[in-house]
């Protein structure tokens, strides 16, 4: 029986941008799951409910319920021992925290301040309230305002990539020689604005670029092939 | 036979103070191995000629030497395989290669800014003309411009160690349970400052301090017991 993946959609329903959602999209390929993904909107606040809690990503697996994109890899992981490995053992779990960390509180705080704009443009029109709201009263002014100067701004997120960058130096993925979740972290967060805004945030010789089409193309072009607006 | 380390040393031979040689020295703590340090300052350049280049940590183990932290932790790691593992497993290291890139691509540079006048006042005389020439060429501009605002600048790089503080929320080391190489990349980069400056980096209720206090602590002190200034 396929896993249901409960995933963020925009008012068009094909297209899925939340970076947390991508990262178990891809953790679940890693692992040769099948999934049926259900598109889910900021104020389906009632479809959740029966997971507890109000975020996504939700998957279910059976009669188990699993939410959060770190606590689902950690769940897949101890229930498929048998399929390819997302961490390659106990340390690389506990690394891969460090990565996990890095994403979410330094690479996607500076990717919302880029394209939180163009996120609502893509939204349902009763979810842009919420949106608007909640992110303005977050950033403490208009989403205008938040994207201004993001000519500038993107040039410093750029620099934030050091690390990246600097590991991709000494070898392929960041999981070594093959992908890991390590590598899902970083590309769930690019497929974010990817997937959500049509503003650059690379440029075309970064090798973070390089990096990103060969993870794109992995598991049939699953990461390639999303819509995109 | 003990392992030779040659590790850089301040006009006080006692004080050593190289983010690299530190993750080098717990490295070698961690894999229980015997060593005898012998102090190298930056202008003893023919000191170094055997190992084929010109920095500092190098490791001598018997008829094998090696160069660079990295690939001194990773020389370690193959050739005793037997004691306590730094990275647990090929992910752990695949990984910690990302903990690696970020300290040297963004923690450090981040210190050098708030403590290079100072470690300038450290070195012996003779070392001195070659450290302010190379790192003021580097950065631009003098030693003491660099350090000019640091009150300010030290407040945005403690910004910087979110991910660190977010990863200790969920687990007591950067290795998860138990220490590895992941911290000794952390703490020999903070061993840097802590003993070749009076400078205060981090507040007194920041989480980082407490894990950096467990981890002087490891081996008998062996951070918490170095010299500094």
């Amino acid at each position: 029986m396929a896993i249901t993946l409960y995933e963020l959609a925009a008012a068009n329903p094909a297209i899925r941008f939340s970076p947390y959602c991508w990262r178990t999209r891809l953790a679940l390929a890693h692992k040769q799951l099948r999934v049926e993904t259900l598109p889910w909107h900021f104020t389906d606040v009632e479809h959740l409910a029966f997971s507890g809690q109000g975020k996504v990503p939700v998957i279910v697996d059976g009669d188990r319920v699993v939410a959060d994109s770190w606590a689902i890899a950690v769940y897949l992981e101890q229930t498929y021992p048998d399929r390819p490995s997302l961490f390659g053992g106990s340390g690389g779990q506990a690394h891969a925290a460090f990565v996990n960390a890095w994403a979410d509180g330094v690479l996607q705080p500076g990717i919302a301040r880029l394209i939180v704009a163009d996120i609502l443009q893509v939204l349902r029109p009763e979810d842009q309230g919420y949106f608007r709201q909640s992110r303005e009263r977050a950033f403490g002014k208009t989403l205008e305002e938040v994207v201004a100067d993001r000519e500038r701004g993107v040039v410093e997120w750029r620099r934030g990539l050091t690390p990246v960058r600097l590991v991709l130096r000494r070898q392929p993925w960041l999981g070594g020689e093959s992908p890991d979740y390590a590598d899902y972290i970083v590309l769930g967060s690019l497929q974010w604005p990817r997937c959500s805004s049509a503003f650059r945030l690379l440029d075309d010789d970064d090798p973070v670029r390089e990096w990103q089409a060969r993870g794109l193309a992995l598991f049939d072009g699953l990461g390639a092939q999303a819509p995109t607006v």
